[in-house]
C-alpha cells in the first residue's frame, strides 16, 4: 500500500464521516462513510458502533476486498460486506456512504421507490431511488450484510448506478456512492431532502406522479455528461459536488 | 457603470445569498440571489455551484440585461436568463431570490397554488401564491431557464407581481422578489413559512378554503400602500422588510 | 408611574420578547410581548416592526389603558388594542404573548379548537384550548384589533381564562397570557408543543378524542390550586413556570 | 450508603437530564432521569420542575426503595414513585427515563403500540414497543405516580423488559430503562427518532405492518447476546450504547 495515499484516503473517510453527523444525517452511532483506494484495492470505513467524539483519521479501518482488515485494531464497521461488495461490482465509484436518515428509511422502511417529483431530485437522481426487495428468509440466514449487497446489486440489474447513485434497502434505510466519500455524503444529504419533500408533496396531492421525461433529461443532462453547463469549469469549483 | 454602486450591490447581493443559508431556506449550493442597478441595467448574481464558504462580494457575476457577463470570471448562476427576464418585466423589483425550500417546493411538486389560509400570509401575499403550469416540451427544447422566465410571466399575465411577490414554478421550486434582494430573502422565508404551516392546516382541515376577502384585504392593506399603520414611518425600521 | 418598576416591567418584557425568538416561535417580527403594572395602569409593549437585533429594554414602548403612549418614540406593537383590551378584561394577569408559531397557527387557520390529548397539555391548559369563531365583515371593517380582543372575549364567556391561558383566533394564531411576561411565553411554548404533537396524534388515530375528565383533573390539579404537589415550595423554583 | 459510589451516582444521574435536554428530548422541565446504586437501594433522580440551569450534581435527590428521601432539600420529580416501583420490579436495570418527546409522546397520546418498521428499531426494541392501557378510574383516584407504574407493569406481565426496554404511558409519554442512566437516555433518543420515521411511514403506506420475525431476529441478535457482533470487544466502546 502507498503510504501517503492511504493516509489521504483515512482522511477523507474520517472527514465525510464527521461531515454525516454536521448534516444531521445520524442518529448516535447509525451510519457509516467508506472510500476505496483502487491501485491497491484498499478500503478504508468506520470502525463499529465507536461514537463520533471519539472517531480520528487513524481510527478508519483498512480493509481489503476480501473483506479481511489489513491495519487496525478496531472492528471495521458491521456493514463492511455490504460496502466491500459494492465496491467490487460499482467500478467507477471511490466512496459509499450508509445513514438511517430519517425520511429515506421512511421510504425504506414504507418499501417504497423515491419517485422524482421535481429538479432538485433530477438534478442528481436520473429518475426514481429505487427500494430493494425484502430479504427472504434464506439470504438472512446466511451472511446477512453480504446479502444486503445482494439485495442492492439484484436491483441494479435494471439500473444504472452511474446515473442512479442511491438506493433504499427494504426496512433498513439508504445507501448512497459517488466518485469520492464526500460526494457520496452530499448524495446522501439530497436524498434525504427529497425523500422529505417527496412526502410532503403526497400528502398535498396523493395520486402525484414523477415528472416527465423530458423535463427529467433536461435537469439531470445540465449538470451530468458532455454537455453539462452548471457549475465552474475551473477548479475548485465542482459540478455537482459541494467541496 | 459608476463603481460605487455596484460595489454596494454586490455587496448587498452577497450578503443577501448569505443570509438564504443562514435562515435554512437552501441545501447544498441550490439557491441564488440577484439585485439590480437599475440606472445601468446591471445584475449581480451569485456564481454557479460555488460552496457557500467560498462566496464572498466580489465573486457576485455581473451581467447586462443581454445575459452578457460584463465583470468576473466565474460563470452566473444557471438560472441567470430567468433572473434577467424578470427584471425586464417586473420594472419595480430591485432582486429576485430562488430557492429550493423544502415546503414551498413540496408545494410546486405537487403543482398546486398555496392558498391564503391566515394573515401570516395575508400580511405579505395579497391572496394565494399561483403556480406555473408544467412546462411544454417544445419549451423544454428550447432554451430551458429563459422559459422559466416565460412560464412565470405567463401566470402573472392574471396576477400582479407587485401585490404578489413569488410564484410556484411547477415541478421544481419557488421565486420571489422584492424592492431589494433583502426584501426577495424575506419574501421566501415568508412563503417557506407559510407553505409549511398551510400543509399542516390542510392535514387538520383537508377541505380548508382561503380566507375570506374582507380579512385578506385588512390584513395586506394593514401593512402595504397609502394607509399602512403597521411598523415605524421613522428610517431605519422598515414596514415589511426587517433590516 | 413609580420609574423603579416600570423600568423594571421593560426589562422584563423585553427578555421575554428574546424569548420569544430563542424559543424559535417567532419569523421575522412576527410576535410580541407584554406585561402591565397594575398600580398605574401602564402597559409595556414591544414596538410595531422592529427586528430582534434592535431591541432593548428602553425600546418597550409605555401604553396606557386607553391606547394611549405615555412614553416611546416607537409606534407600539400593531396589536396593542387586542394586549390593553385582554388586561382591562383579565384582571389576574401580568402579561400577553403574540405568536404565529407554527403549529398552534396551524390550528388557528385550521379554524379548530385543541383537544387535549394528553398529561404535556393538561398540565398547563385545563382542557380544550378554544379557537374564535372568524371575525365578521362588520367588526373587521371597524377597530380590527380592537375586534380581535372581542372575539376573544366572546369565546371566554363560556371559559375561565385564568385555568385556559390561551387561545387560537381563528384564520390568525395564538395569544396566550400568564401571571408575567415570563409564564405568558411559558405558556406560548407549550401550547406551541402540544399543537404538533396533536397533529401527530390525529394523523395516527384520526377520530381521537380527549382524554377523560379524571385524567384532565388530576394532571391539572397535579400543578394548580391548593393541593398542587409538582415541583418546589421554595422560592426560587416555581411550579408551572421555568424561570 | 457508601458515599463515593452515591457521588459518583449522582454525578451519572445530572449528565443524563442534561443529555436529555441536549438531544432536544425536553421541552421546558417536562422529563426526569433516575439511576440506582442497587447494594444500598439509593435511587438518585431530578429534583420536581427546577429549570435545567439551575441543576447540579448535589442537587439529585436521594430516595430509598420506599420512596422516602434519604438527602436532599428538594423534593424529588412528581413521578419518583414510578421510578421507585420499575427499579423494584426491574432487577436488571440501572437508570430510569421518562420523557414528553414529540413522536414517542404522539403514539402515546394516539394510544398505540409503535410497530417495528425497520432496522433501527429493531437494532433496540425487540419488536413493537407497547402501549399500556388507559387508567381506569380508580387508578387515577388513588396514588396517581403509584398507579402509572402499575399501568406498565400489567403491560409487561407479557413482554420481557430486557429486550423492550420501553413502554408508551397512554395519554402521557414514553419511559425507558437500561443498565445505566446514560443508556436509558439512548433508548429514549431511539424510540423517539423510529416513532417519528414510523409516522412518515405509515403516511407512506398506511396499511404497513412490522417486519418479519427472521429479520427481526436477525439485527437485533446482532447487538445482543452470546452472539452478538456488532461494535468492539474492547474496553471504552460500547455494544449499544455510545459513551
Amino acid at each position: 500500500m502507498p503510504e501517503r495515499e492511504i493516509r489521504a484516503l483515512q482522511e477523507r473517510v474520517y472527514r465525510a464521516n464527521m461531515a454525516l453527523r454536521e448534516l444531521g444525517l445520524v442518529v448516535a452511532t447509525f451510519g457509516n462513510v467508506s472510500g476505496i483506494h483502487r491501485p491497491s484495492g484498499t478500503v478504508a470505513i468506520k470502525p463499529s458502533g465507536v461514537v463520533y467524539d471519539e472517531l480520528s483519521p487513524e481510527s478508519m479501518v483498512l480493509v481489503d476486498l476480501d473483506n479481511r482488515v489489513v491495519e487496525g485494531t478496531l472492528n471495521p464497521s458491521s456493514d463492511t460486506r455490504t460496502h466491500v461488495r459494492l465496491y467490487a461490482r460499482f467500478p467507477e465509484i471511490g466512496g459509499i456512504v450508509h445513514t438511517h436518515s430519517k425520511y429515506a428509511t421512511a421510504w425504506a422502511q414504507a418499501r417504497r421507490a423515491l419517485p422524482c417529483f421535481g429538479t432538485t431530485h433530477a438534478d442528481i437522481f436520473y429518475g426514481e431511488v429505487p427500494c430493494t426487495a425484502v430479504m427472504r428468509d434464506e439470504q438472512i440466514s446466511r451472511d446477512y450484510e453480504e446479502e444486503t449487497a445482494v439485495q442492492i446489486l439484484e436491483t441494479f440489474e435494471r439500473w444504472d448506478y452511474r446515473s442512479t447513485p442511491g438506493v433504499l434497502v427494504a426496512c433498513h434505510g439508504p445507501f448512497t456512492w459517488g466518485n469520492t466519500p464526500a460526494q457520496a455524503v452530499y448524495h446522501s444529504q439530497v436524498l434525504e431532502y427529497v425523500a422529505e419533500m417527496a412526502l410532503a408533496s403526497l400528502l398535498l396531492t396523493p395520486e402525484l406522479g414523477g415528472i416527465k421525461k423530458s423535463l427529467l433529461d433536461k435537469h439531470y443532462l445540465r449538470k451530468h455528461g458532455a454537455d453539462a453547463y452548471y457549475g465552474q469549469k475551473s477548479p475548485g469549483a465542482g459540478r455537482d459536488e459541494p467541496g
